[in-house]
């Protein structure tokens, strides 16, 4: 490790809007990001609050796939440098219908696929999924 | 990174009591530092089973938020250093009134705010959160 | 750090099924190892399904923690790299029994036991525990 002090950067992609408490959506410190948990809000647009993509799994998953993704790449991060994602879903039975959109999403990675760990939680109404991730770069 | 043995210590400040078990409040291995699951626990005192800080969300969160704190300087670190919190709420209700704490408490930070993921889960009766912390110094 | 390229390795141990969906049980990259959320399903077998060690906290726990232990070893790792366990539990009222669980497998670790955040959540029906983990090498 490198004597030389590490800076910690917030990560603020044009896609979302300021975080609404004294938290970032991501945060990269050397090689280690971190992106906070995401949901399925549509890139926020000015005068709208937070919107869902839609009312489905789909479709709030691979928006927060998208919005996960865009905090990666604000750290100079992509999907193959990350570590471990958590799965947050409310319900059970959304379970295959997430792995299908797993398989779907990543069927091209190249590197190994992140490690994950899914359980079953308690979201503010109307969101069905909330995703995070850790990354390692380098 | 130094080919020399890294050691992990464990971090018991003085305001906690032994674990209840076989794990740490926190430990710190070359810069990364990790916080366990704190709750809102008054200071350990002699002959006094855990109590909490008192019943409502400001007081435990506070307390909470101390709690962690405690565990971070003890090895070294500040709030300054924390890339990411894990905020487990009872109560989706409450998650205005945890989003004002954290711009209270966290004010006067210097550097990006920490990411954080926050969702709903059950807790030992009583308590209404728990955070744990993962830091990176240097 | 080195300037040379880090690898991520996916961590298949041979009591492990391949995946069911594009993650990995385990992954290390430099001196970082994450394992996926882990339950108590025995070893794999042809053409068996995943099947619980049995219905009891007990057997799931240890069954568990015998397959978190695989995939650390799997990276080259053991518990006493191991920084955070995360371990979801279905019902506060395990909490006792797995200090118990925790206090008779751990009872041997030589090094500082890691940070643990204990939350209750939804799990799959038959499910008690699940545990993954965050270790650092070196």
């Amino acid at each position: 490790m490198s004597e030389a002090k590490l800076t910690k950067t917030a990560l603020t992609p044009p896609t979302h809007t300021a975080p609404p408490a004294r938290f970032s959506h991501g945060v990269r410190k050397g090689n280690i990001l971190q992106v906070a948990g995401q949901v399925g809000f549509l890139p926020a647009a000015d005068g709208r609050a937070p919107t869902p993509a839609g009312p489905t799994l789909r479709e709030q998953t691979l928006q927060t796939f998208a919005n996960v993704k865009a905090i990666l790449e604000e750290g100079g991060a992509s999907w193959e440098d990350v570590m471990m994602m958590r799965v947050y879903l409310t319900d059970t039975a959304h379970f295959a219908e997430l792995n299908d959109l797993y398989n779907e999403y990543f069927a091209d990675l190249k590197e190994a696929p992140s490690a994950r760990t899914t359980v079953y939680v308690g979201l503010p109404a109307g969101l069905l999924i909330e995703i995070d991730a850790l990354a390692v770069l380098g």
